[in-house]
């Protein structure tokens, strides 16, 4: 064997084309899932060999779900799929001209490669942040979370100093768009109902929570009827909400705002942003607004014949949406659905279709009986919108023993107020490694 | 205020008696539980800020259970209970002389001491086994147990090699205990039904699972009945079990046996032994086999009026134990509902009452189907032993909302022959950090 060879990834021969996927996300498993089984060789990369469920991730944060229950591992997914290789890998490099992808396990050549690698958090430069603030994107960050609000609830306990036990109390969530609503709503779920049963020696008005907004309302991309709710949702659950303000600095005792407030934390949440997660081997041209790709209608990267991007990364720009779809599960479940009969076609000599987003609408939970919920030409909130949030992420998360153990939690925390995973299972330590755990 | 105060940890002032009590394990919870309610001032060290339920651990480890269902807060066991006060830290020293605690968070006088922080994994000296085996005593160890094993398989996919293919899928198993028994057969279930499905390009038939004991029988300390049963059901998983056999050494890549045979393997389980887990400050004399803390039958350590052990760490020489009791919950949960009324017996100036264990029988599961039960004077086995196990285990739990998840999970197992938790939610990086997730 040569040393070349050596280095190849062991998939076995084909006479069949090989589609080679980057990422098992919502486009990644929508795409292989309506793929003709058996009609291409499929290998899929993913630097987890889980399927994460991104939109609860802020529940496994604030201790309302188990980690356990937002994931699904990825072989199982595709339990008996024919013709289908999982590689538990990271990919390093993408070779346009040599059709290969240079991965941590080796290289491997494609016929069709697939980039549905997702997004990543936008520190928009600032390094302080990105090595000292929380972000939720991956269950090791949410479970990092849970543990620091926790830690912080312990030492607030035990520190004498009052100034030192106000900043373990405060609590900064940068960025009012669904998660950073989320996230600051549990939060006062949490200060309101389960922690002072917890802590009867704290007293809990001290706990704050700070909601802080860049611009002039929360969920920006949603309709003003429920931003406007969202306000008063936030703020009914105890939220200090500031909007038309930056957080300019954190050096992970102190938040600056850019009105020239500060705030003492330990604990800042970042939730203002994200851009694509661009793997080496693209050209510059192939890259625009928010580090995505470039993609025409049939979502293949520009300049490219048989390499198409999915979902997050991909900036497809429509009239509608001139700078790209949202970053939003439902579009990359669309996307990803349309290029398996896309590139079925494709490799039979047919015309492919071009992608129309199906807006179905969009929504947001702050907490208990508090949602709101944007439907074409249509806005409602409260109870109803919260009971709908539930039931579509309950319908829409994979697996049903999944399905089963979060329809337990929920139920068991209405009727009880109780979360019952306040757990610190892996004590958080300072600083983030920077390891797996943290983006990359 | 003086250095001195500084260092004390805040406890409010009381003129009741302070009952200091070291470890949330099943002695520790069911002490507090039984004591009456307000009559002492109760402070309760763990370094975990939850209670595992020990006996569930192997199911974390082969992704059976989510972590968080073998768990509860502790916080949350003794809501609302009068005058107690948990504080998570690390208890370093007791100075006896002083009725003092040292702790990670500063010191504590207290009146009563209550010692009851169980026991940990003995390795007998062996430094380069502590380093490299897997112990399974806390749920990041089991954590790091799951993880590993599922990067052995995903590496075992993709390596060349022959020989680091199979040594890759070689898993030992040392110490024939009820832990090393669940956790082989555990394993064996693996193969036989999961692991096929997710790896249906590995040949399945080159895992081998090695059950290794020193004595000349499994489940040494159950009827001979049961160990048969135990020896005949792990063989059934396909398990390789080798009697009167130990492990000489292990240096992360094969273990060598006494009989001279060598076993390559990433994955070594040390179940072989524990020990007290003894915190400086008691004197030799207090200390006996196995490093426990001799008690009389009151559970007070031996030369002390005000100082108690309780469980796994108190050795209590009796014409039925003369080496102890075992360490099983089952003693410990009884000790510990004596001594809180003992306690008060003390303080009132009553008798208190000897200590009689009160042996209901004990059991162990291989898996599916397959457990054996010794009741005084009766054992039996297979299915309803099992029905039985699952019972027992599902009641004992501490919280409702664990019974749910884990009563799910089971019924789905049973149903289905899955196992949900196959995620390798943060990898398990060699070596070991001998921190808070190994022992101390």
């Amino acid at each position: 064997m040569t040393e070349d060879l050596k280095n190849t990834i062991q998939i076995p021969d084909t006479v069949k084309n090989r589609v080679v996927i980057i990422g098992g996300g919502f486009a990644g498993i929508e795409f292989v899932r309506h793929l003709p089984e058996g009609f291409f060789q499929v290998v899929m990369f993913d630097r987890h060999n889980y399927h994460t469920f991104q939109p609860l991730l802020y529940q496994v944060a604030t201790a309302g779900l188990e980690p356990d229950s937002i994931a699904e591992p990825l072989r199982k997914v595709f339990e008996g799929f024919k013709e289908f290789y999982f590689r538990l890998a990271e990919v390093n490099e993408i070779q346009l001209q040599k059709n290969k992808v240079i991965t941590s396990i080796g290289e491997l050549t494609y016929d069709y490669l697939i980039v549905a690698n997702g997004s990543r958090t936008n520190y928009f430069g600032n390094q302080e942040i990105y090595k000292k603030a929380f972000p939720l994107k991956q269950i090791p960050q949410a479970l990092d979370l849970r543990s620091n609000i926790l830690q912080c609830m312990e030492k607030a306990v035990i520190v004498r100093d009052p100034a030192e036990k106000q900043r373990l109390l405060n609590f900064v969530i940068v960025g009012g768009g669904p998660t950073g609503v989320e996230v600051a709503g549990a939060l006062g779920e949490l200060k309101l109902h389960i922690l002072p049963n917890d802590y009867p020696e704290l007293d809990m008005s001290l706990m704050k929570v700070f909601l802080i907004e860049g611009s002039g309302r929360l969920l920006a991309a949603m309709s003003e009827k429920s931003s406007q709710k969202a306000l008063e949702y936030t703020r009914k659950f105890g939220v200090t909400v500031i909007l038309d303000t930056v957080v300019k600095s954190f050096d992970g005792r102190k938040a600056v705002l850019s009105n020239g407030e500060e705030i003492p934390t330990e604990t800042l949440v970042w939730a203002a942003g994200v851009m694509g997660n661009v793997i080496p081997g693209f050209q510059a041209e192939n890259i625009g607004r928010g580090n995505r790709l470039l993609v025409n209608e049939y979502n293949q990267v520009n300049g490219t014949e048989n390499v198409f991007a999915l979902g997050d990364i991909a900036l497809m720009s429509t009239a509608e949406n001139p700078n790209g779809h949202p970053m939003l599960a439902p579009v990359a479940q669309q996307q990803g659905r349309l290029l398996a009969s896309n590139l079925y076609r494709l490799t039979t000599g047919s015309t492919m279709k071009a992608f129309v987003y199906n807006d179905k609408g969009s929504m947001a939970t702050v907490g208990r009986n508090k949602a709101v919920v944007d439907l074409p030409g249509f806005t409602f909130h409260g109870f109803m919108a919260w009971a709908v949030w539930m039931f579509v992420h309950l319908f829409s998360i994979a697996g049903f023993r999944n399905k089963v153990v979060i329809f337990s939690n929920w139920v068991y925390h209405y009727i009880t107020f109780d979360r019952g995973n306040r757990l610190i299972i892996r004590p958080f330590i300072k600083p983030y490694t920077l390891d797996q755990t943290q983006e990359t």
